[in-house]
């Protein structure tokens, strides 16, 4: 429930993800009739054939193997996106959504070359509803901007990837992040979505202009949706549910003589009913790289970051208790932050874990030697989780790295559900194809 | 968010249902052969053409025009669910579930016929994780069943829909009930369901045994089949999430000068962030028909019940802040309900408001002067909820009576793609047809 993070699966991640960093140039497959197709939709400003600019737009933050697309398109309007969709759905050209390139299981990289559509010129905030807690926005907004946006409001969106990534990309990766274990994942917070069909069709999953907090009105397109990852269709906007600001909100680290004390007393806390906003793990090694990144000083012992939201009485109610289970589980005291730049600069910390394991390995994002052990890690712990009744991903999704694991992770009946799903809503495989599920010729 | 019963919706809900309460037999469809391949599954107890049998299986508790299946069988197991769902799809046979038939859309009607699968035999609880806050069951297992066999756990199931309903018929019909408000309904409970789907392949929706609390792996198939209505597959198991018994439960009803002030004062409970269990509103008329049924003596206004749950200090704060709303709303002192006898009392009260309604009436089930003026208003009722951006059913699902307003409700793309997943799911159409979806010969 709460994340886990030890320095061997941060090993484990970045050496599984920076595998190959050079460039590879797919076949050519766009005709200058696709291209000048496309250009009459966007202008000559917004599509690029640019080596550079496809070489941007062909990898994510993983450095899984570039494979840049042909094209890249900046559409400014839903309607451009559905020309432009139906445009590559007429000359059979694969689609690649792009939002800040933030993912990391390669769900941007053009594997089978295409148009890359770049979505974050159409960046409004479309509306708030402050007495409904919603908002609906588009591919450009990204989580941080809307926060800044919703700052007077008393609201804000709770679901924090570490990296500041576009709200309409974390809807199609089903992403979440530290305020999980209280506010839900995406899965829990997209109350309806806009999304461009393969054929340039647009659709509401719940209805058009609808924001209801609840319905029993068919089958939950929205929720197909959320967690595709552009494999359905393009989100060109979502509506998300908003929560009001905690009236108080305290940080607390503190360590414990091993992983296994602070681990039960994370499961400990969760069945006590605390209603804690954020509760993450790491390792002394880890801890010590952060140490060293974030010019910090905390004891170099397993770590738990928590924090508490709520009313003043309430969050002094939830410390108590959790003080309480800390102590039989022989943690520290507890080191506070209270003010919004103390507590800030804790969870920056731990957003910058990423950065803070890579520079470990001065000036190297491989580590050559270890290479095969890692993978071979990595894979066997995707594998244990499975066979805890487990997933392989609890987010960041499938992409081109967990393929085989949904498999496993699945069973066949699931995995031709989801075919069968894929070729009914993409009957010619244009949108990114080959990632989440394996394509016909690589079974 | 709130659930909000006037006593002219009791009327219109009421008056919409009992239309008709004859009994119509379909054509004969199912062959001698069929019969006996079927027979050769469950044995001669386990299947039923009796006339009794098949119109007690031919309707729901709305009374929507009785349709008789023309077999009705037992299956014990998801094996046996498998064996008959595969006779029936060779043979072109519809299948309807059947859980404890407390439906009000119409959901068990034999519409065109086929064969009524009576899932109440398969009545285990599978597996219970409290530590893990979860639980397995199959569809004879109830909400009120499930949560005497977890009173010694510490933990509930909170999902309260009036009726003692089947889990597994409340996860088909993505019910909820009067703890929504705090707990959700069935789509962020349900966390895996077993599945036999039309052609007698069985499915588990988040692969075998899996039971986490976030993924992001694949299509979210679990909640494609929440809320499905039996129309993609029958759900022999659900994967439940449980909560703990919170340390206080403290109930409570106040009565308003108007129905506007006690609106009021649900928007701003809510918006002011009390983590409030439930909040029910009931109008001058339905509380007086409430009095007379369960021996009450409300005050006869505009009414809200309200639930707090949590520890002591927050379930006091909570009260301390909500009197606050509601005397500032000109709402009157509140009368309370705190050992659990008197709870519930008072929540049976609100529970029994369809038969409080009906008796309102004394012997007639139907309104025949009133029929068509109380048609037109709920046709109204649901049209105005659409053009505010809402939706023509919280809960309860299409069914059969709700099919058109889905229709305006997502637009033709919506419905297209509905469809277009209907088809691939349910090629021959075989799974409970004609519900949620219109017939193409109805189009």
């Amino acid at each position: 429930m709460a994340a886990v993070f030890t320095s061997q699966m941060w090993q484990a991640v970045i050496c599984d993800c920076f595998l190959i960093s050079s460039c590879l140039t797919p076949q050519r497959m766009l005709s200058s009739e696709v291209l000048q197709a496309l250009e009459t939709v966007t202008g000559s400003s917004g599509l690029s054939v640019a080596t550079a600019v496809r070489e941007q737009h062909g990898r994510d933050e993983s450095f899984h193997r570039c494979h840049p697309p042909e094209a890249v398109v900046w559409p400014q309007s839903v309607e451009q996106v559905s020309s432009l969709a139906g445009i590559c759905y007429k000359h059979n050209v694969p689609i690649i959504p792009f939002g800040t390139g933030t993912g990391v299981e390669g769900g941007v990289v053009a594997w089978m070359g295409g148009v890359c559509f770049n979505l974050t010129k159409m960046d409004k905030v479309v509306d708030v509803n402050a007495e409904d807690f919603d908002v609906t926005v588009e591919p450009g907004v990204t989580r941080k901007s809307l926060n800044y946006y919703l700052r007077d409001t008393g609201l804000w969106f709770p679901i924090d990837p570490g990296a500041d990534a576009s709200l309409c990309g974390m809807a199609a990766t089903s992403a979440s992040g530290t305020n999980a274990v209280r506010y839900g994942t995406m899965r829990e917070n997209v109350i309806n979505l806009q999304v461009v069909l393969a054929d340039g069709r647009v659709v509401h999953t719940a209805g058009k202009h609808r924001r209801f907090r609840k319905s029993a009105a068919g089958y939950n397109l929205t929720n197909l949706f959320v967690g595709s990852e552009g494999t359905l269709g393009l989100i060109t906007q979502v509506t998300l549910r908003l929560h009001g600001n905690p009236e108080a909100i305290v940080s607390a680290v503190c360590s414990f003589p091993s992983v296994q004390a602070a681990v039960d007393s994370t499961v400990q806390t969760l069945q006590s009913g605390v209603p804690i906003a954020r509760i993450e793990f790491l390792d002394d090694v880890m801890i010590g790289a952060c140490n060293s990144y974030s010019k910090l000083n905390y004891t170099e012992a397993s770590t738990l970051f928590l924090e508490f939201h709520g009313t003043e009485r309430s969050v002094e109610e939830q410390i108590h208790v959790t003080k309480g289970i800390v102590k039989e589980n022989s943690g520290s005291d507890f080191s506070w932050a209270r003010d919004a730049e103390t507590r800030s600069r804790l969870w920056q910390a731990r957003h910058d874990a990423w950065y803070a394991a890579q520079a470990m390995w001065p000036g190297c994002k491989v580590i050559p030697v270890a290479h095969r052990r890692v993978q071979e890690f990595t894979s066997r712990l995707a594998r244990r989780a499975l066979a805890m009744q487990g997933t392989c991903t609890g987010e960041h999704g499938i992409g081109l790295g967990k393929r085989q694991l949904l498999i496993e992770e699945m069973g066949d009946t699931g995995i031709q559900l989801m075919r069968d799903i894929k070729a009914t809503l993409d009957p010619k495989n244009i949108m990114n194809p080959g990632k989440v599920l394996r394509l016909a010729s690589e079974c």
